[in-house]
């Protein structure tokens, strides 16, 4: 998902944070806004706690949150291989 | 993970995308290094894509990208959580 991949098919407009973006991807309109409302309501809970932070910090500090979580899961993801590979023998 | 939370213990200074940040939290330094680093590089990609966007345009969409990789990756914990009960019958 990105902006200006013009290889995919789904175009969709999307609010985040006061600025509209268009999403290009092949995933469905309604997974983007998902994507987008998550993003938007992560920004304001960030700048809730942090109110003297402009709005490329903000964002920033969006996408380190989201890596983390990211990461996280990850890891938990690898573990229930490892707990599967074991179940199948 | 968080900025100015101060009820957690490590503090760790990172640069991202030329702009220095306190991240404070309960993980590892280098945990948090390496948060830093993924979110850097993944700035750095979606700028050299979209070279007319400035930072906060790019730092959202960094935002959005990670926010979909966090639910496909939620989706594939979902679907070895199922095989995970049906192998434990």
């Amino acid at each position: 998902m990105s902006l200006a991949d013009n290889n995919q098919k789904t175009r969709t407009a999307v609010d985040i944070y006061g600025q509209t973006y268009t999403i290009v991807g092949s995933e469905t309109s309604s997974h983007m806004r998902l994507v987008a409302s998550m993003v938007d309501d992560k920004m304001r809970e960030i700048s809730e706690r942090n109110p003297y932070l402009d709005s490329a910090k903000i964002a920033v500090l969006t996408a380190v949150n989201c890596v983390h979580d990211y990461l996280k899961l990850k890891e938990q993801v690898e573990q229930m291989e490892e707990e599967l590979q074991k179940l199948k023998g």
